[in-house]
């Protein structure tokens, strides 16, 4: 089966050119492409997830910084960056609690105050800080792989194939591979033939929305299934390993991830399947000692009432709905990182890995 | 807080009177009644789940064939016996696989073949019809109140008040309590105030739809959740025990349920929480000497990646759709009967209580 790789953020052209967005919120039954000319259009695709994910995010604010340098192009240092504080403060408001994006653009900021200090000017600043945006994006490109590789010989040595994951940890969130997914493209690069049980993931289904249409993208085979259903294809023997992403992982290596994961790891568990975890270095956060002090996000019940246009509940019931839960990190039998993975998952290895890589 | 009793099955009068239904498909949004005055609305209400679950079309047909019987009301037995093998037969053809539905029309002939053979004739035919039909109607009221009066004082002299259900066992399957709900309902009617989690039941929202419903219109505190995160409030310590209903139980006890109820099992067992399931001993089939033997019904793809009026995952992707799921006696710490409770569930246990009833 031959692969399509669609490419979520691409910067089209040299320094004059413009960011391409794939626009989730189509997906799946529409694959659309917003071409970003200005600054306004890069907020407004951040503002309405049209790009979502905390990498993705981040990749595509760097880039929104370039678009919107080039309405002073040419012009002298200090317009460049008159305009790049303009700029950076309106992007910032696109989402105002997403980090990376935050991350991004101090970044860029940095680049130009390095520039600008070593008298780039001109034509030349603007080529500098695309360059420095595809720096940004093509890092990320390499986290990914690397912890598709470290996941993919982990798993590969173990023989499995059979695999269930949840929510979308995937090249929509990311540059290219995701991470929990970039193993399953991994073991297909190498010539392997994964399949992946897909939880649809309520109340937002990203899962059958975004997961499901990525693995079909690319060829994998995959089947969706609700979530409600993973403990029976797990009776049925139909998976040898479960593979989720992450939101936040405290030093012991409890992880926050979208509502259900705790779930499937405890299922995991009773159905003696092994449970990883895969995400970036980045993600861990070493001054949390264990998972108690991740605060976990509620979010609005219309998310679980109304989430598909129409009232499915009546409108008097209360509802219950905590976007994240925390796995302990008893039931996560190793986590994937860009460094190798931590494997058993204890306090000590998780504190070599990541101040080894931070 | 008072307590609204909703009727979903009601005869409106006397023998030239009709059967009143509930349109369950309004649900949650609109509470709308259907007369049914002829079997032809009878048929439709039950082929289009006006009417669902499997007493509730039972206790509906029986009723059917009395509407049925009013256009030779009066007439000679043999236009009445006539008239009755049209109706019965039209009736069964509403939806083919149902079993009590049959179980309603061959009690309804049988009612028949006995007042024929006594010599009634005449409009006390119709009358006695209808007798049949409200007998039918009265006992499962009553297997309904004495599932929940048993089920109540097991898990009332446990001091539990905390609950978590799934799908819909209740009143509007049934004659009027359900068999899951009784328990919360009877706990309610002796003065104490059950709390209920509500899994939502992807994917057709069975718990959202109707047992959200339901508990609100008793004025029972109920509160919607995903089924993804049935497992976060048990760690959180909101659930001292969860009961389900059955549609099939083996004689070992195994039960066959709707699609998550094995999930729950499980996660409850890691959890050290009790698993009940409620049940009338018609639901119990010892031919089948374990769970095994129960077949699991697969049903459309659809119901998952078009359930909500719109796509919400690409058309190529495959999708498994178990309708069902078996969970095993050993995770069972009870079956609530009308002839009392059956705990701890073995093989001996269940034959003795469903021998003694049957």
């Amino acid at each position: 089966m031959t692969t399509t790789s669609i490419e979520p953020i691409r910067w089209q052209g040299g320094v004059d050119g413009h960011l391409v967005l794939l626009d989730q919120t189509k997906l799946p039954t529409e694959t659309t492409f917003i071409d970003c000319r200005d600054v306004e259009t890069v907020w407004e695709a951040i503002k309405q997830l049209r790009v979502r994910g905390a990498p993705a995010i981040g990749i595509a604010a760097a880039y929104g910084v370039v678009v919107g340098l080039q309405t002073v192009a040419g012009g002298d240092t200090a317009d460049l960056m008159q305009r790049l504080d303009e700029v950076t403060e309106y992007l910032a408001g696109s989402r105002p609690t997403a980090v990376n994006l935050f991350w991004a653009l101090d970044r860029m900021k940095a680049t130009a105050a390095d520039l600008k200090n070593s008298g780039v000017a001109g034509n030349d600043f603007t080529s500098a800080m695309l360059r420095g945006a595809q720096a940004i994006h093509a890092e990320d490109r390499q986290i990914c792989r690397a912890i598709g590789r470290h996941g993919a010989d982990f798993v590969g040595g173990k023989q499995k194939s059979k695999f269930l994951t949840h929510c979308n940890a995937g090249g929509l969130a990311t540059a290219e591979y995701g991470t929990a997914l970039a193993v399953f493209f991994t073991l297909q690069d190498r010539g392997q033939s994964p399949h992946v049980f897909v939880d649809e993931t309520r109340p937002l289904l990203q899962g059958a929305r975004l997961t499901a249409w990525e693995l079909v993208q690319r060829g994998i085979d995959a089947t969706l299934i609700c979530d409600s259903m993973a403990a029976q294809v797990m009776k049925e023997g139909r998976v040898e390993a479960i593979i989720t992403g992450a939101d936040r992982i405290a030093a012991n290596g409890d992880s926050a991830n979208k509502i259900g994961t705790y779930s499937l790891a405890t299922l995991a568990a009773a159905h003696d399947i092994p449970f990883y975890i895969a995400a970036p270095i980045s993600t861990f956060d070493l001054t949390l000692a264990d998972g108690d002090a991740i605060p976990i996000e509620e979010r609005s019940a219309e998310e679980i009432t109304n989430g598909f246009g129409r009232a499915t509940a009546p409108d008097s019931v209360a509802v219950y709905n905590p976007a994240f839960d925390v796995t302990p990190a008893r039931l996560i039998h190793g986590i994937f990182t860009e460094a190798g993975v931590i494997s058993p998952v204890t306090t000590e290895n998780v504190v070599a890995v990541v101040r080894d890589e931070s």
